[in-house]
């Protein structure tokens, strides 16, 4: 099993009742998704969806979720708590959260999160946002992460601009954007949790644009899907194009908007977060 | 009063208990902030946050919050419950809904939302996303909507580039630009909720981008909140200038995303919504 799978295994402790009482899911924390004080903020929105997608009511596809970090998860087991609030005829809007007990055996919200899934027809449609031009992922060279987070190994990632800084002199940034080829390690066929998942791989914008090192997090991430099941099939073990950039630091968070494309340059999510960072 | 404030008045039934059981608000649909088939959702958004703001238990200032339109809000009483699901040092993570009676009597909800307060420091700052240069609302003239949307009526807006089509002509156009100078009519002085009001006044872009009629509608928004309540008053009665683009267009929504600078240039608010579009 493949441990992006692996970590998203969950286990229906009771199936709720439909806008009245949330259906529970239990989980346990990857250590393969493992990041600095808790998982991977993508593998734990990841975990949400997954929760929503297998919900027996489920209607239509994802198209737009946020997750707000409220507590690092600590390694162990969890619950996902996620409730059809609101089934109208082609859309559905979730409420979920992920709880944790504490050193006191008391249960805690740890995440927060709102979804809506859609059943989606065929309309007029256009991209009013190409791809960038940038070199294919066999031109560029692999970044190597063998020292660093759990979570980094698992994924292959190509940088094309916009890397972490080599030198952290304080200088600054011309502007903050980061363009990367990703793709799971080893591959695995695309499908909404990974594509959730993707979308919040990039490294804190505030170090890319200040050269200085400063703690950071994701506070809150909204993702929006553009692409079908179908699209994400075709996809398949492909590698996406992200790119990522922020538009204002200021006080302590900043924000950071990204879009993923897949090679045949479909724009498959576009995504935002606001992120804590130190000082 | 003003009209907005009116829209705004809820009165508390129930302080809840924190974690555990939400706060209950008591509140009316304004007719001044009508919209075509609800209420105008960035004033659906102001009252979910203004729940919010009026918690005995809050904690800092509005940093982000999305509302997801579940159900059309029908003319009459409605119920907003708030609960501060999480409380850390700095920062209080949010869940809220708004509920309504159904013709049955059965309560239903309409509206779902999480937001994210927090006590902010003054950190290293800077932004990312200068205000772009264009002519003052005073050199502009100002749009009527005599006959439309009761809301509409509600702001005064100077289009600067990006207005809704003249000719209904099918051609396409060459981005899904808007951008507006927007304040309250008559004028009151700016604060969270007023700002996140604006940061859904934008026409849906898929009739820019067609000059073709279609019906839509916000499904979910999201705002991140980058001033200081300090920041909110010095801007006080002024214009803000908002810009909205969108990505992608695609079997039935679409995503915009918006910029809104006061007339210093302060970037005050970055916003976010995925659209439905019907063809």
């Amino acid at each position: 099993m493949h441990a992006f799978d692996a970590a998203l295994q969950l286990e229906l402790l009771g199936p709720g009742q439909r806008s009245v009482h949330p259906a529970r899911f239990a989980g346990q924390t990857s250590a393969d998704y493992w990041n600095m004080v808790g998982p991977f903020g993508g593998c734990t929105a990841a975990i949400v969806l997954a929760a929503i997608l297998r919900h027996p009511d489920l209607l239509g596809a994802p198209l737009s979720i946020t997750v707000n970090y409220a507590a690092a998860l600590t390694q162990g087991p969890y619950e996902v708590q996620v409730l059809p609030a609101r089934t109208n005829r082609s859309t559905q809007h979730w409420t979920a959260a992920i709880v944790q007990n504490d050193e006191e055996g008391q249960p805690q919200i740890v995440t927060t999160a709102t979804a809506v899934t859609a059943a989606r027809r065929e309309t007029w449609s256009m991209s009013d946002r190409p791809m960038p031009q940038v070199p294919l992922p066999t031109e560029l060279k692999a970044r190597g992460f063998e020292r660093a987070m759990a979570w980094l190994r698992q994924y292959e990632m190509r940088p094309v601009s916009g890397s972490v800084p080599e030198t952290w002199d304080g200088s600054l940034g011309s502007d903050s954007t980061t363009q990367l080829w990703i793709r799971d390690n080893p591959p695995r066929p695309l499908d909404f949790c990974s594509l959730l998942a993707c979308s919040d791989v990039f490294f804190p914008r505030v170090w890319l644009k200040r050269a200085t090192y400063t703690p950071a997090g994701t506070v809150s991430i909204t993702t929006y899907f553009h692409a079908s099941a179908q699209e994400l099939q075709a996809t398949s073990t492909g590698w996406l194009l992200g790119q990522a950039s922020a538009q204002e630091f200021r006080n302590g968070f900043f924000d950071q908007s990204a879009q993923l494309w897949n090679e045949a340059g479909v724009l498959l999510a576009t995504s935002h977060q606001i992120v804590y960072y130190k000082e």
